[in-house]
């Protein structure tokens, strides 16, 4: 029930147009501006009037460009089984929370994050067969020189996982790194250009800014013809209109105009349409996840992703919550369905995510296995075969009998039956004298569980050598400018 | 998005065909036991063939009877202002938590039952505009006479609340006197048989088995013309098959047995189609709420609901967990997920529910009120007015500018932002350095100062006094035979 073509749609038709022509006048009258001398001179040769710094976008060649993009694409693996379809109706991709400053667990607290931790979240990421994508940047590894860490992490996800991933790439220099890794990794550019090998992330500098930053990313992963996932950060009430209507046009603006230039660099480079909205608590000023302007963010976010025929990355296990409590449940749950109903195409934050993403938890990431788990399950609906349906079972058993010790019931309960290793239930009184364990616990002992379930996938020591050595000589570089 | 034609369909046409088929072999083929005589006696008399004790239910019958049953019907508050139309794409009705043993909250901690708590339920119920209608029996005064409290809670439901409410009625006689307080409270039994003045709750004793408390209970009902919730209680494994295709059909079975034979009392009765159906956890013999069968559950009821013309029951803030933790959050969050989805019509503990149902946590309510809260905004869509698309709010704010401080966000946050008051989003420091509150310990001030808003609707003296007097003149009788 989960299939982008079931999503649930929050918008109806005379909304999704509304939202379309008001974008599309954003784009005309108020237009972006873009901080980066070749992407507006792109602009301006393509026929753009381009006014300082100022580009004002003519929807028929938004809508141009943006039907140049594909609507699904392969992601390739280092280990060709692990290769992933995007978008066409696969299944989605899923990767673990990206981009802590924080890490924290039961046992050490929490802490800053470094390169252990950023290993062991590749590693259960490997481990869980529910998610299928790495998100290099699981953390901060804050130990390491800000310049040159970015290749660290991207290592460290091609190291240990095989994998496909999302690249870290917050500036043109650092998305050449991982560019260029993904290369040796592969086999040489040509390879890479033929099957893209990372996503790379662009964000806006909200509202309506292309800054220099990202707008050099996006050109190094359009010229390599890597993906790129076009999302705009809107918080109402910061970053956008404090109203979602407002929000979501402005949204569809940013997004046609990164993918449009995208395709101004290399016609028909994949790009996502991403979507990453939610309400600015104003009694705090921090952005409040699993409120309904969030859920509304990922469903409309799809809608018009479909309407521009671009894959959507949109959701994730997201929560404002400090702790693990109920609140960090209810919030990621009003998210994780809205992801699923959505028939998102990429998720990225699927996993570990706590306190605003300011915190890569390795219980919640125990969690957020677990509930993947089941809405995987829920996707795959309802068996109907003829044992499945059971006639002569309860014909055997009759008015009045029960099932608990039927042939029917122990030949198939193992495999029928979901029974959650981390939702328990035993009664209040076994569950009271046996020491009240709460989900935390249980969820500190299974990531513990994935994490020595890990295997190894090795790799060809020739290309870990090159990995290697490329990164030493960048490291003895002086740090390129970034801005 | 929560209309019922908007209901996520769980079930392909073939698959709800297959069920149905099922179903229909199952009563004509086994049928079900009829442990009353009159019962059984009415449907030999409609040409039934009745063995023994069983009862085999033709299919032609059994749809002809279904048919008889309204889509929709109107349920009469004693303030009019608060009755309301159940099915036929009205509003969910939705209440707080039935049944439970225990009552608890973090002052107090986990305790029996009493006459206060449930009063204090009643209360809350009434103090909630989220909840449009009362559950008699919140939780059972355990230190009240079993074969009287009924009326007591009955009383307490119609004193301190003026919305419609569910009787308790767990059998025939208790039934009887709950039919006769809606008498006294609505001005006579033509105004009842009128309009309905409350709602009934009838579980086989599956599989297949009407017992004798159930049917006289029902047939109270039908000839009082109160609508009948028919509501199979399914555990996959234990009172069904292991399977949920075999579950389904098992309670349409069920379900139309009960609806034919309460049609066959009064022709036009209201009557439900109710679904409570989950898996049994092999592990600890308790039932498991908010797994994916139980989400299966709720979306094929709805399903099969639509596909007879009988309004549908399901679903509701179930969860296993025994404390207010992330488990129990989760589980709510997949079930309330699922009721909504389902389009349900009537939505029975929706607050309040903790422990399997055991307990009803005050804390849980203020969460499950909170939650459906947050559904109901999601209910409602986004907002596409001029000011609210606010294309002039971003042409003055501009590229690079902030909507914080903008005329148009100051003029509409508090109406367009959803701040949660229990969901709060402190960053860590200050959250820790203020004492790191609890999600529980906010719901504790929250469930508190909804108690403190509740206003007492106040009640006709004679009536009351009719009330009273009812009760107090039935405790004198000895208690009636139950079955």
């Amino acid at each position: 029930m989960f299939e982008p073509e079931n999503a649930v749609k929050v918008l109806t038709p005379e909304q999704e147009e509304k939202v379309h022509e008001q974008a599309m006048r954003i784009l005309e009258e108020i237009g972006t501006d873009v901080l980066h001398d070749q992407g507006r001179k792109i602009a301006e040769q393509a026929g753009l009037k381009v006014d300082g710094e100022r580009v004002r976008w003519d929807r028929g060649f938004i809508m141009e460009q943006v039907a140049k993009a594909p609507a699904s694409f392969t992601l390739a693996a280092r280990n060709p089984e692990r290769t992933l379809q995007v978008g066409g109706g696969a299944p989605p991709v899923l990767m673990g929370v990206g981009g802590p400053p924080f890490a924290s667990d039961m046992d050490r607290g929490r802490r800053s994050g470094d390169i252990n931790a950023h290993e062991d979240f590749v590693k259960m990421t490997q481990a869980t067969d529910v998610l299928n994508c790495v998100q290099v940047g699981a953390c901060e590894p804050v130990e390491l020189d800000v310049n040159f860490r970015h290749m660290d992490m991207e290592y460290s996800a091609i190291r240990w996982s095989d994998k496909p991933y999302t690249t870290y790439g917050t500036s043109g220099p650092k998305a050449r790194d991982g560019i260029r890794m993904a290369e040796i990794v592969h086999g040489g550019r040509d390879k890479i250009e033929a099957t893209p090998a990372l996503m790379g992330i662009v964000n806006p500098n909200s509202p309506l800014i292309w800054d220099f930053r990202m707008t050099d990313a996006l050109i190094a992963w359009a010229e390599a013809n890597q993906p790129i996932v076009v999302t705009p950060f809107l918080l109402a009430g910061a970053t956008s209109t404090v109203s979602t209507a407002g929000a979501l046009a402005q949204q569809v603006a940013e997004a046609l105009s990164g993918v449009a230039l995208a395709q101004l660099i290399r016609p028909g480079v994949p790009c996502l349409y991403g979507s990453f909205f939610t309400a600015l608590d104003m009694r705090t000023g921090s952005p409040a996840f699993g409120t309904p302007e969030s859920v509304f963010g990922v469903l409309a976010g799809s809608q018009l992703a479909r309407r521009y025929g671009l894959p959507f990355r949109g959701g994730g296990g997201l929560c404002s919550a400090n702790q693990l409590d109920a609140q960090a449940a209810f919030e990621t749950m009003m998210m994780l369905w809205a992801t699923f109903l959505a028939g998102t195409d990429v998720v990225l934050h699927a996993a570990g995510w706590l306190e605003g993403g300011l915190t890569a938890s390795y219980e919640k990431f125990a969690y957020d296995v677990e509930l993947l788990t089941q809405f995987r399950l829920q996707g795959k609906g309802i068996g109907f075969s003829d044992e499945e349906l059971g006639f002569e079972a309860l014909a055997d058993v009759g008015p009045g009998g029960l099932f608990l010790a039927s042939k029917h019931t122990k030949a198939h309960f193992k495999e029928w039956l979901y029974m959650s290793p981390l939702f328990q239930t035993p009664d209040f009184s076994s569950w009271d004298v046996s020491g009240r364990q709460s989900t935390e616990q249980a969820a500190n002992i299974a990531w513990k569980k994935l994490l020595e379930s890990y295997e190894d996938p090795g790799i060809d020591p020739a290309v870990d050598e090159e990995l290697r050595e490329y990164i030493a000589t960048r490291k003895l570089d002086p740090p390129e400018p970034e801005d």
